[in-house]
């Protein structure tokens, strides 16, 4: 059977200010290697189903961005969203189109904007879904090494299968973001994993979920399928809608893979931040710099300007050519309040 | 008696890295208001004295900069040095012309790149020096108010005359920069001043405690009255040597004046952060940037990017159209240990 992979960059946000912004968000930014998120996402799964079954799905303002930073990817599988409306409508676009091409095809969906540190163990464990997956929703379940406050968790049920070489099992519930103490005991339970937003389906069986969790949704596609003129009104009308909430957590016919390879969301600068191998001091420094007397920090100075640190530790510094961030490590969080305090300025100029 | 004021803009130093450069030091920067310091200590004293006795010393790197800061600089008051031979040359040479022109000049001689806070009480002073001085060379030592362990200090003996409104002390001796109990101690005894390296003599006073201390030196001053067209020999030929050391500390002619106007010689980012008027969470911010979650730091943004600072305390950020300095508040000191590093490097385009 075909595989295809959608590469869902529909991203636009700012948590990667001063280096992010609108026309400009983190699937485009070079994090964690030479090449934008996007062409990395792109280029760990090309050579395994081929440019002809890659689809991109993005909106109107990152088409073209996309395009150059994809040189492999062919302009009928780019798909253009008139409008952004969460993921759902998003994943039901490109699987009507595949189901279309492939009726048999199965179909994995990669965020643009993710970070994989170990793509030999990723493509394993791709090709291990892709394999095992019949008539369900397969979800990559990441293995926790720390109690990560910042994803949220998928716990796991019974073992119900397995690949030839990796088990799987039946998810018994969703939750949300855990605090500290939470998040330590699932580290320990050894029953948790973090939910990658990742996941691997046959395009028939979306298809169904689809019609029967979300009936509104399901008949948009199809009107879309026989009226692709009409997309922006169309698409105007699907709900707005995330495909955790519209399938994952109502769907029967969910299971998790829980994989081990080395993976990041990349939420935050923070997290931007450990993606890279740091030297003795603990220090990750991108592009020129000099630091005197500084531990446990990272510059982002790839704008070409010298950035010069003294006596600091846990800070981050990320230099671009009409703004500098000097942040606290662990506070990166909180970029969106300059975010908003431009808004508030009228400087979208910076934005 | 004619009034003459030198002001001395031979520094080049790169403590103001990455704002200072070789080719623009300290007197050319704008600290503690719009103005360069060499203009600020310019425009305190041309109303007083008038352009025509205002003289500037300079190197050839910096001449035309200077004159280019001071409009109402006329040429021939501007000495251009044509190699740096510290403050002892430079004085006397300014000492000589003033002297040749008007033989019973009482002159002041002031730093180009220091601070101060209170004009009218600087002035109060100058004036008092410039009436009350006769056959000394009086010192401007300021009052502490703080255990500074950053400057030399003068400790005063009795008190030998007063002008009109200022009492005049004997100096007891000079000592370096004191460590912390040290200064604890000279500021409990009331009797220790800060040297802040302005002072005012009669030009006739200096020429002679010169023939008396220095008399190397002043033979060549007198053969650069002689031949001024052979000044890049004869001053090349002149033993580089401070004020402090060549007459101050030998001459039985000195006396101080304790004053109490608001003073800074600004000898690093730390310095220059006090001497603006902080907001509600001691924060500086000069230019554009904008501060969440942070205290007591200094951001100046002045070259026209915007500077973001989030949950920091007691940092000093300085942005520049090339480099961007982040400092821990307390060792601004240390930037001379990226200057260092940068030369190391061989990156004299940011010296």
């Amino acid at each position: 059977v075909d595989r295809y992979v959608v590469i869902m960059a529909g991203g636009s946000g700012t948590r990667f200010w001063p280096k992010s912004r609108r026309r400009h968000p983190k699937q485009f930014l070079e994090i964690g290697g030479t090449d934008s998120l996007i062409a990395q996402t792109a280029d760990r799964v090309a050579s395994i189903v081929g440019w002809d079954k890659l689809v991109v799905v993005t909106g109107r303002d990152h088409a073209e961005h996309a395009l150059s930073e994809l040189p492999g990817l062919m302009e009928h599988n780019l798909l253009v969203e008139p409008v952004g409306r969460n993921t759902a409508p998003c994943i039901g676009w490109a699987n009507s189109v595949i189901r279309h091409r492939s009726p048999d095809a199965r179909v994995a969906v990669l965020p643009a904007d993710h970070f994989i540190g170990d793509v030999a163990g990723f493509r394993a464990y791709l090709d291990a879904a892709f394999s095992a997956v019949s008539d369900r929703v397969l979800l990559f379940g990441m293995v926790p090494d720390r109690p990560e406050t910042g994803y949220g968790y998928i716990e796991r049920g019974d073992r119900i299968g397995e690949s030839k070489t990796k088990p799987l099992h039946t998810v018994r519930r969703f939750v949300e973001k855990p605090d500290q103490k939470t998040a330590e005991g699932y580290l320990d339970s050894g029953k948790f994993l973090w939910n990658s937003g990742m996941f691997v389906f046959p395009a028939a069986t979306m298809h169904e979920e689809l019609a029967l969790h979300m009936p509104t949704l399901s008949q948009k596609l199809a009107e879309l399928e026989a009226h692709p003129k009409e997309i922006d009104r169309i698409y105007r009308e699907m709900p707005s809608i995330s495909i955790d909430y519209a399938i994952m957590e109502k769907s029967e016919r969910i299971a998790v893979i829980p994989a081990t390879f080395a993976w990041s969301d990349v939420g935050s600068w923070d997290a931007a931040t450990e993606v890279y191998v740091p030297d003795d001091l603990d220090n990750v420094v991108l592009g020129q710099a000099v630091l005197h007397q500084v531990q446990r920090s990272f510059v982002d100075s790839t704008a070409g300007r010298m950035v010069a640190v003294i006596g600091m530790e846990d800070v981050i510094v990320v230099d671009t050519p009409d703004a500098v961030l000097v942040v606290k490590k662990g506070r990166s969080q909180e970029v969106k309040a300059i975010v908003q305090a431009l808004e508030k300025s009228g400087r979208d100029d910076l934005l």
